[in-house]
C-alpha cells in the first residue's frame, strides 16, 4: 500500500478545504440515503415553488384592467393543469429509473442510448446550459435578497455572488455524500416551515380566521385582454415549477443499493411534496388575496396574512431565501455528473470525466463555477433576465427523454420473454408490461413537448430564442471535440500485430549556458549514458561567450565547446538550427539533448531566474526524432555537497570576479539558467 | 549568418507591433540626436511648466482671506527662488556628466561609485518609483482632461489609461531612437505654442493691451495667515518643476558621439527652456490677475487673456493636455535604464538586464507597464493625491548625487596631474578645476537637501510618509534579490582546479500510460539509449490498467510491465515512491525517468488532453540524481508516417472497441497524455 504523498505545495490547503482524498474502493460509502439525495437533487425543484404561483399571478396581472380581479382565479386550473403534468412526469420518470435498473438515466444517457447521437447532444448542450443559468440566476436573485435586509451589501452584489459560489465549489469538492448532509438542512427547513404555513392558512380558512392581505401595491406591466395565448403564457410561466424534477434521475448512482429502488421512491416524494406545496400556494395565494406586487412576493404575504408579521413570518423568509440559493446545488450535484458522461463519450474534454480526490468529478465542479461566475460578472449580479432561458431547456429534455424511452418500449416489444437488446450502451429486457410503459412514456413525451411549443410561442421574444443560439454552438463545439480525438487516436493506433521497437542511431548534444556546478552534472549524465556528445554553447553575448569558452578549458576540460553565433541575442533560434542540420545528415537519427536545469526551492526564487528551458524544450518537441533531457541540479537539495572536492569560490573572491566583468563597458547580463 | 527564425506563434504579430529585431551590431545606429534626446528626455520636466505655477498659487490662496489679492505677487520671488536652484542643479549636472564622460550618471549610478551600496539602493528605489508615479499620475490627469473635452470617455478612464499605457508601451518597444521621433513633435508643439504664448502676452503688456483674465472663480481650500510655513510650502510645491531634470544624466549612453558634450549642451538647453517657461508663466500669470480655480488652470486663463478663445487658444490647451501625458514617456526611456543597472549589481531579477529583439531593455519596460497599470486600476485613475510623494524622491536622488559628485572631487583633490582613481566602477581622474567642481557640485548638494527637508517638513502630512515606508521596503527587495544570487553563485561555483566529469551507474524507467504510436517511439528511444529499462504502469484504474497490460504483452511484448498501486488514482506519488526506492539501491545511481508527450498543434488541442508530463516532471526534479527525459511524439508533424507498416485501426474497429469499454459498468475515462 502506497503512502499518501504531498502531491503539491497546496495539498495541505487542499485537505483542510475538502478533505482527506478517498481510495477508489471507498466509492460505495459515498452514496446518500434517501432523504439525504433528496435534500440534494430536489432543492432544485422544490425552491421553484418559491416564485411559481407569483409567475402566473404576474401575467394574469395584464388582465385585470379587463378583466377585474377575479381574473386571478384562473390561476387555480392552471396550477392544477401544472400539476397534472407534474405528475405525467413524475410516473414517467419512475419507470425510466425503473427500466435504466439503477444505472444513470438523464436526458443525455436516454436520447443517447434509444434516439442516437443527435439528440444526445442537443439534450446534453441544453442540460449543460441549463445547469449554469440555474447557478447564476439562483445565486444572483439569493444575494439580491439578502442584500435587501443586509444593506451594507448593497452595491457589492457581484462579490458576495462570487463568494457564495466559492463556498458552494468547496462544500461540493468535499464529495456529494457531505455536501448533501450540509444542504439537507436548509431544504427541509425550507419544506417545514411552507408546509407549516399552508396547514396553519388551511385551518385558519376552516375556522374563518383567514383575512385577505393588506397593503399590497399591485404591478401591472402591460395591459391586454384575457386571451387564450395570456392564459397560456401564464401556464408556461408558472412551468418554471416543474425545472429540477430531472435532477434524480441523473444522480441514480448516488442513491444507495437498491438504486434504482430507492431513486424511484425519492422522486416519487419529490413529485409530492412538489405538487403539494405548488397547489397549496396556489390555493392559499387565492384566499389571502396575494397581488403580484414589486415590493413583496406572493410567499410573503401568504406568510404574512397567516402569521402576521412575527417570527414564523420572519422564518418562512429566511427559509425561503437560502432555498433559492441552494437551488443552485442540484446544478452542482447534476452538471459535473452530466459533462462527465459528455466527455466520458469525448465530446468535452476527457478531463471532465475523471474522478478527483473525493470521488468528485472535480472538473466539472470548477467548470460550472467559472461558467457561472462569468455570467454572473458579465451580468453584474442581474440575471433575472435569463430566466425564461432555462425553463425552455429543461423540456427540450423532458422531451427528449421521454420520446426516448417510448422508442425503447417500441424495440421491447419485438422481443419475446427472456430476451434482451442492445439500446446503444444500455440493455433493454423483455418486459411484459411494455404496452402500460409505452402509454405513459409517450403521455410524457406529447405532454412535454406541448408545454415547449407552448413556451416556444409565448416566450420567444422574451429572450427564449437565445437558447436557437446556445444550443447549436454548443453542439459545434462537441462536433469538433470528437473530431480531435478520433483523430488523434488514429494517428496513435497500432495494428493488432506486435510491433518491434527498433533501435536508432543517437547524436547526443549537451546545451552549455554557463559552467558550474550543475554544468558537471550535465556532463556526467551525458558521459553515464556513453554515447559520443558534443557540447554547444549559443553566442548571444561575446563577452559571455568568451567567458564560457575559457572556462570550459580551464574547469571541463573535455571535448570541443561548438558556439553558435546569435546577432539577435536569441537563444532557441540557432539550437534549432544546429539540431536540424544534424537530423539531416541521418533520416533515422534520433537527436538527444541535453541540458541543465537549476531547481529552486520557491516561486520567488525561480522568478529570478530566466527560464530559458521551456522555451528550447517546446521549440524542440516540435521536431520529429528530437528528444529532450533536462538534468536538474537542485540548488538546496538534500544531496549538494555531492561535489565537496571542490570548494566553493569565497565571497571576496566571487565579488572581485563580477567587479572584474563590470569594469568592461556595458555591463549587460543576459543569464538564462540552463546550466 | 543565422537566419532569424520564428520564435513563437507571436512572432508575425511582435514584428509588426515592434519592428523587425536588431542585431547587437546595430545598438550605436540607435543613438539619438540632440533634438530627439531632448524630447525623449526633457517631456517630464517640461510638463511640469504646465502646473507648477498653479501649485504655488494653490497654496499662497490660503492667505487670500488674510492678505489679500497682493498674496499672489508672493509667486514671483519664489518663482525666482526655484528658478535659481535649477540654475545651480543644471551646471552640477553638466558638470557630473562631463566627468563620467560619456557613461550614464543618474543618481543610482553616481551613488555607487561614489558613496557605497546603500546610499545607491535608496537612490534606486526613489528612482524606481517615482517613475511607475509618474506614468500613473501623468497618463490619469491626461486621461482626466481628455474625458473633459470628450464626453463619452467618462466613466470608462481607467480603460482608456490602461490603453494609453499599452500604446506608449509599444511605441517604446520599438527602441528609444523611434519612440524619440514619435514623441519629439508633441513635446515641440507645447514648447512652441507656449512661447508664442508669452510672446505675444509680452508684445501686448508692453503695448498695454494685457487685460486681466475674467470670469474665475477662484477656490480656497483652508484659510491661513501668511507665514514663512505657507511661503515654504508654496516654494516646495512649485518645485514639482524641477521633477525630471535628472533623465538626461541617466540617459547619456543614447546620445551620439561625444555623448558627454552632446548630454551636457542638450541638459542646458532644457535648463534654459525649462527656468524661460517657469519664469514666463508665473510673471504673465501675475500680470492677468489668474487665479487658482478648480474650473480653469493657469495656463488656460493665461492664453484665453492672451489670444481670446479662438484657435490659438485651444491649439494651447491641446498641446499641453499632450504633453502631460508625454511626460510619461521619460519615464519609460529612464525606467528600463535604471531596473537594469539596479539588475545588473544583482538586486533586482537579472532578466531586468536582458535587451530585447529591439535592444531596449523590454523587461523594464513592460514592468513599468504593468505597476502603472496597478497603481491606476488601484486608485481608480485617480491619482493626483500621489503627486507629492514623486517630488521628494526626486529631491533625495538630486542630494545623492550631488552628495557623490562631492565626495568624487575631494578624492580627485588627492591626485597629483595624469593619475586617476577607481571609485566603485568608475575611474576619476585628476582635475586641475576640482576645487570649482566641488564648489558647483556642492552647492547644488546642499541647495537640494535644503529643498528636500522644506517638502519632507511641509508634505509630510499630505502623503511624503508613505515615501518613507516604500523605500525601505524597495531596499529590503534589493537585499534578498541580491542574498538570493549570491547563495546561488556560491552553491554553483567551481574551484579553479579542473574537475573530472565521472559517468555514474543509470537505471532507466520508461513511463507507460498508454500503448500507442507514441509509446513506441519512447521503447525505440530507451532501446537506443542502449541501458536496461524496466517498463512501469501507474494503476489508477483498474480496467485501465488490464488494458494496458494486455496490450503491452500483444504489442510490443519487451520487458515485464511493472504495475504500481494507486489506491488513490493519484499519479505523481507512486512514481515518486518507486523512484525513491530505486535511488535507495545506490548512492551512486542516477534514475533516468523517460516519458512520452504528444505534441499538439494548437492550445486548443492541448486543452483537451491532460498534461501530467509537467506535473510528473517538476515532482521528479525536485529529487537529487534523477534525470527526466521527454520523448515527443508529434500528432501531425512531418513524419508521422514514421511507422508506415502498422495500418492503423479503423474507425469503425476503433468505435467498436470504445464501446466495449464502455459496456463495462461505471464508464469513467482517464487520460493522462504521457503516452
Amino acid at each position: 500500500m502506497s503512502r499518501v504523498l504531498l502531491g503539491t505545495p497546496f495539498e495541505p490547503i487542499k485537505r483542510v478545504l475538502i478533505g482527506r482524498p478517498l481510495r477508489t474502493e471507498e466509492a460505495p460509502h459515498q452514496a446518500v440515503s434517501n432523504p439525504v439525495g433528496l435534500a440534494v437533487f430536489a432543492s432544485d425543484a422544490l425552491s421553484s415553488t418559491a416564485y411559481a404561483t407569483q409567475e402566473i399571478l404576474i401575467v394574469l396581472a395584464s388582465a385585470f384592467a379587463v378583466a377585474g380581479v377575479g381574473v386571478f382565479r384562473i390561476s387555480i386550473p392552471i396550477a392544477i393543469a401544472i400539476t397534472l403534468v407534474l405528475g405525467v412526469l413524475i410516473i414517467s420518470y419512475r419507470q425510466t429509473i425503473k427500466a435504466y435498473n439503477g444505472a444513470s438515466c438523464g436526458a443525455y444517457v436516454v436520447a443517447r442510448d434509444n434516439l442516437g447521437v443527435f439528440p444526445s447532444q442537443i439534450a446534453g448542450a441544453a442540460l449543460l446550459v441549463d445547469y449554469v443559468l440555474t447557478v447564476a440566476v439562483s445565486i444572483s436573485s439569493g444575494v439580491d435578497q439578502v442584500a435587501s435586509a443586509i444593506p451594507v451589501l448593497r452595491g457589492r452584489e457581484v462579490l458576495v455572488a462570487i463568494a457564495a459560489i466559492l463556498i458552494m465549489t468547496l462544500i461540493n469538492l468535499r464529495g456529494v455524500k457531505e455536501s448533501g448532509r450540509i444542504f439537507a438542512v436548509p431544504t427541509y427547513f425550507f419544506v417545514g416551515m411552507t408546509l407549516l404555513t399552508l396547514v396553519t392558512g388551511a385551518f385558519k380558512f376552516f375556522t374563518g380566521q383567514l383575512t385577505p392581505v393588506e397593503n399590497v401595491h399591485m404591478v401591472t406591466h402591460t395591459t391586454e385582454p384575457l386571451s387564450l395565448f395570456l392564459i397560456l403564457y401564464a401556464f408556461s410561466s408558472g412551468c418554471t415549477a416543474l425545472t429540477g424534477i430531472e435532477a434524480i434521475s441523473d444522480g441514480v448512482q448516488n442513491f444507495k443499493e437498491p438504486r434504482g429502488k430507492n431513486a424511484a421512491l425519492t422522486i416519487s416524494v419529490m413529485g409530492l411534496l412538489l405538487g403539494s406545496l405548488f397547489m397549496g400556494i396556489t390555493l392559499l395565494a387565492n384566499q389571502v388575496q396575494a397581488l403580484p406586487s414589486e415590493e413583496e412576493t406572493i410567499i410573503s404575504q401568504i406568510a404574512r396574512a397567516v402569521f402576521g408579521s412575527g417570527m414564523l413570518y420572519g422564518l418562512q423568509i429566511t427559509a425561503t431565501t437560502i432555498i433559492l440559493i441552494m437551488a443552485a446545488n442540484t446544478a452542482y450535484a447534476d452538471f459535473p455528473r452530466i459533462a462527465a458522461f459528455v466527455a466520458g463519450d469525448s465530446f468535452l474534454p476527457r478531463q471532465l470525466a475523471i474522478r478527483g480526490s473525493r470521488l468528485v468529478y472535480s472538473g466539472g465542479i470548477l467548470t460550472l463555477a467559472v461558467a457561472a461566475s462569468v455570467l454572473i460578472i458579465v451580468f453584474n449580479a442581474r440575471t433575472t433576465s435569463l430566466i425564461p432561458l432555462y425553463a425552455i431547456g429543461v423540456f427540450m429534455c423532458f422531451t427528449l427523454s421521454q420520446s426516448g424511452m417510448v422508442r425503447r418500449w417500441l424495440e421491447v416489444s419485438k422481443l419475446k420473454p427472456g430476451e434482451s437488446v442492445k439500446m446503444g450502451q444500455s440493455m433493454a429486457a423483455y418486459d411484459p408490461r411494455w404496452r402500460r410503459n409505452l402509454i405513459i412514456n409517450g403521455a410524457g413525451a406529447v405532454l412535454s413537448l406541448v408545454v415547449l411549443v407552448i413556451f416556444a410561442i409565448t416566450k420567444f421574444t422574451h429572450g427564449a430564442w437565445i437558447t436557437l443560439l446556445v444550443i447549436p454552438a454548443m453542439v459545434l463545439v462537441f462536433h469538433r471535440v470528437h473530431k480531435h480525438y478520433r483523430d488523434v487516436a488514429r494517428i496513435l493506433s497500432l495494428s493488432k500485430e506486435r510491433v518491434k521497437p527498433t533501435p536508432h542511431p543517437v547524436r547526443t548534444i549537451v546545451l552549455v549556458d554557463d559552467v558550474h556546478r550543475g554544468t558537471v552534472r550535465v556532463v556526467d549524465f551525458a558521459k553515464s549514458l556513453g554515447h559520443p556528445w558534443t557540447p554547444v554553447h549559443v553566442d548571444y553575448n561575446d563577452r559571455k561567450t568568451h567567458i564560457v569558452q575559457q572556462k570550459w578549458r580551464e574547469r571541463i576540460g573535455e571535448g570541443e565547446l561548438v558556439i553558435l553565433p546569435s546577432p539577435y541575442r536569441r537563444l532557441v533560434e540557432p539550437i534549432v538550427d544546429y539540431v536540424k542540420a544534424e537530423l539531416e545528415k541521418d533520416p533515422n537519427l534520433f537527436v538527444h539533448v541535453i541540458m541543465g536545469q537549476l531547481v529552486m526551492d520557491t516561486p520567488w526564487a525561480r522568478a529570478l531566474h530566466s527560464n530559458n528551458a521551456l522555451g528550447i524544450m517546446s521549440a524542440l518537441q516540435a521536431i520529429d526524432r528530437v528528444i529532450v533531457t533536462d538534468v536538474p541540479y537542485q540548488l538546496h537539495g538534500e544531496d549538494v555537497e555531492l561535489y565537496p572536492e571542490n570548494e566553493p569560490e569565497s565571497y571576496e573572491q566571487m565579488k572581485e570576479r563580477e567587479q572584474q566583468q563590470k569594469r568592461q563597458r556595458g555591463d549587460e547580463t543576459i543569464e538564462s539558467g540552463i546550466g
